[in-house]
């Protein structure tokens, strides 16, 4: 298992950086894209020295003084999770509310003493999976009445416990990161095949507390779907669902937990379905010139129960971007995977849609095992594994970076779409006075709707990248909402979404849960600002 | 819409009856099974005249008058739902807590007025679909607390009154029946295929307040999957999410009310995905006669990602009571359906994974587009629609006939299915002196396990039926619950499965829903004694 220490200030490792001439090729991009000749004097990461920390507000007891720390970079990796203002922040060594202390605990029993240490002193308690939120979701501001902040670092429960290879499921703990639970079922010839974007620094548990959106476009598209069964250590109690292919004996006690993004309890296990291995595949990339018959071509596959594994369609401007087109056209990214048989006429009847629809691809590597890693779609794969590690490059540049998702049916899907375009388009020309670039693509498919997932780059004026950014985010979530849609598909509420989400959940629900939250959390510890309030 | 009288005391409609040498049919059948020369006199089906009802403890108010009422034979119609106890009491004319009232709004206004009429006298209301639950659910069993029972029959509800084309989707009014929900969408060819047995008598509403499942035998089970939102009328509030083919906004809100049982409000519409009418089929029957490579094979099916809408396994005892096969063979229901593309490459690769684990089928039907309903397949479902029907003749007789499920990870499923079969069997023995019968079939499969369904018969003591039901059930439940199993897949937990409900929950969980209760259904006017007390 791996023991690298994250970067504080950035996506990875602290010992990854972007190579120069990727970091070159990266900012020429945006600079012809944006028609400026560079973007001035680069901004240096921060190094640990030089950020005064506020110190420890909480002190650990001896007892528990091997699984509370208060290192210094421990504290500012905790700080922050990944968002653009969590990188504006860092690259601005404003680091004003790190946790005081971070613990580390090594099983159940640790855990449970430093969430009653925390009690005991008043403190909250922020869980910490691999720390990827994009959205606010573990950060250690909280108010006045809490003595102090402990962030939960819950990476050392990084073990598979059980495989059951006849249901083809494991007993797996929470803070395990992707590449560690995939190293580990590899040898049973197993995998779980979640692979959101966050992937390699992100855990089991931060994925279900969120309702992470994974590998497959249709049918199990989140995290919930493959949850078999649940752990979570709640301030009250440990409670622990009965492992089941499916049940209809009440509410499921599940669906709770799956996105209850640390403010009831902490998820330390769960029993996860798994997949065999892909033995078959096929997958192409197919080019569409006109975005309506691309999107009527998407809506026939999601509603034609062919199921592929990938169906998804890239803007021609975001192609542009992520280079996986010249933005001549839209590109559709469609593979089909299978453990058990040949996916032949599964893909021949989705490229007769496409083709109905007016797509056009290769048709030499249409069928081609290695199809979702070469041409267009591989261009866009690597893209997107890149596109986090992007974030401080641009960052450095001055320039802003960021993407939001959501959820429509079909129906109102084309209405969402301009209306959440020409906000985002006009408050970024409002706000820094200079055309932004807005795109969209589809990460998931439903037979009732896609997910759209939009991506904006602007140029904001230094200095003011929070409050231009606020502006922007503001501008595109209240398209989002007034449009029908949900304001987060897979990135979760977190602080950042909180004025959307209060407004889009029924009022019943909320109700239930601050109900919920007071039953399990009495005194508050988790989590503070996510979610709920309590009363 | 229909306005035909429902049976007091079975399945169907008051002018329906099963026709003489139907019933002669289906008693000698029986007779033979448990060699025995007959059953003795038959008891006649109970009449209105002859039952002493309780009076009214309950008045409605003149305001109300034409949506309250307390026609005896009404009070009757929703006094039990269609379970063995409740056929064994009526055939008893046993009728001792029957509502005071039953109401029948016709929009939500109406709804609310009873609601809040129910609240200022303190009388429970208890919400009625179709009233076809076989676990107690609509029962009007409260304790001295109350004033009064009102049901509150939701058929006057029954329009779908919005469909969108584009997405599939329908807003649906929760108290239509089956039959009036699919002749309302097939102008618009869609249906939403949910066909449960209880299809004819049991509505939207109370598919989603009990988590049903339906046609698909595998994917999209339960109602669950169909939802696309939900209204609820609260005590407290009226609750409506946001119309999403999926979101990762915090827990999903309509789990909360999905299978909530009617205790924490009445679900009077819901958005639902629909589908296009299938157009093409493949479906057969398979034979096994090793019961474990069946199992295997099944396993395989589900595991395959080939998502059949039907892979149910019937036992070879199983077939012999309905007549759906010889008893040589256990018999394995197989179709795929498509509205888009042909299925034979799906139903080929099925039929080659039956083969390698020692199927055999019909090689001429096998993929005749009405395989479904020929040849054992059609046996088979004609027995499905009409054995709810038979309940009336077998208790008239004397002879138990019940059913029970459950579902369960592979790895333990028959350890569980030798368990649970052993001691159904052992208790009927003990019981009642004589061998039963004890049959299983699958309803649905997972990738990650089945859901066993259970058929018995038994010869019990006259007038003694209620009591030793009640400990063969009491043995059953008690081998599915220490198997692993859940104590209902889809029939929903009701005043009959509490003792095992609570035992099989998380004790967290069951403290959230009754704080959920205090917060949505403060004076506990809903459904009392399902799925949790009040503190």
């Amino acid at each position: 298992m791996s023991r690298r220490k994250f970067k504080f200030w950035g996506w990875g490792y602290a010992d990854e950086q972007v190579p120069a001439d990727e970091r070159a090729r990266l900012t020429a991009h945006v600079a012809k894209r944006f028609a400026v000749d560079g973007f001035g004097a680069e901004t240096p990461p921060p190094t640990v020295a030089e950020i005064a920390l506020r110190p420890s507000r909480i002190r650990a007891p001896g007892s528990l003084s091997d699984l509370l720390g208060d290192d210094p970079e421990d504290r500012l990796i905790h700080s922050y999770g990944k968002s653009y203002p969590d990188s504006v922040r860092a690259f601005a060594r404003h680091f004003p509310e790190p946790p005081d202390l971070v613990a580390r605990p090594r099983n159940e029993a640790e855990l449970i003493a430093v969430l009653d240490f925390a009690d005991s002193i008043r403190a909250a308690v922020v869980p910490f999976g691999g720390g990827s939120s994009v959205v606010g979701g573990v950060e250690p501001a909280v108010t006045q009445d809490y003595a102090g902040v402990i962030t939960l670092n819950m990476q050392r429960l990084d073990r598979v416990l059980e495989v059951d290879p006849v249901s083809r499921s494991a007993r797996i703990q929470a803070g395990v990161l992707g590449p560690d639970l995939e190293s580990q079922l590899r040898p049973h010839g197993l995998t779980l095949r979640h692979f959101p974007q966050s992937f390699a620094f992100s855990t089991l548990g931060g994925w279900i507390a969120t309702r992470s959106g994974g590998h497959f476009a249709t049918v199990c598209t989140h995290i919930d779907d493959l949850v078999e069964s649940v752990r979570v250590v709640t301030p009250r109690d440990v409670s622990e669902s009965r492992r089941l292919p499916g049940s209809g004996a009440g509410p499921s006690p599940d669906r709770l937990f799956i996105g209850s993004e640390g403010i009831l309890g902490v998820i330390t296990e769960a029993w996860m379905r798994l997949q065999r291995r892909p033995q078959f595949r096929a997958g192409t990339a197919v080019r569409f010139t006109d975005w309506h018959r691309a999107v009527d071509a998407i809506r026939m596959l999601a509603q034609s129960g062919l199921y592929p594994s990938n169906c998804r369609i890239i803007d021609a401007e975001e192609a542009t971007m992520t280079r996986a087109g010249d933005g001549s056209a839209h590109v559709l990214v469609l593979a089909f995977e299978n453990a058990d048989h040949p996916v032949d006429a599964w893909m021949a009847r989705a490229l007769e849609i496409v083709a109905e629809h007016g797509g056009d691809w290769n048709r030499d590597a249409a069928s081609a095992a290695d199809g979702h890693r070469s041409g267009e779609s591989g261009a866009w794969r690597d893209a997107f594994l890149r596109a986090p590690y992007y974030r401080e490059v641009l960052t450095a540049n001055g320039i802003m970076y960021d993407t939001f998702e959501t959820a429509i049916t079909w129906e109102r899907f084309h209405e969402l779409h301009a209306r959440v375009i020409d906000a985002t388009r006009r408050a970024i020309r409002d706000v820094t006075g200079r055309e932004g670039s807005v795109s969209c693509r589809f990460t998931h498919v439903y037979p009732d709707g896609p997910a759209p997932y939009f991506s904006f780059y602007a140029l904001p004026r230094r200095g003011a990248e929070l409050q231009q950014w606020r502006e922007i985010k503001e501008a595109a979530s209240e398209a989002l909402l007034a449009a029908g849609g949900t304001i987060t598909h897979h990135h979760a509420v977190g602080r950042d979404h909180r004025p959307w989400y209060d407004r889009q959940r029924p009022e019943a629900f909320a109700t239930v849960l601050r109900a919920a939250k007071r039953a399990l959390d009495p005194n508050a510890l988790l989590n503070p600002g996510v979610l709920v309030d309590p009363e």
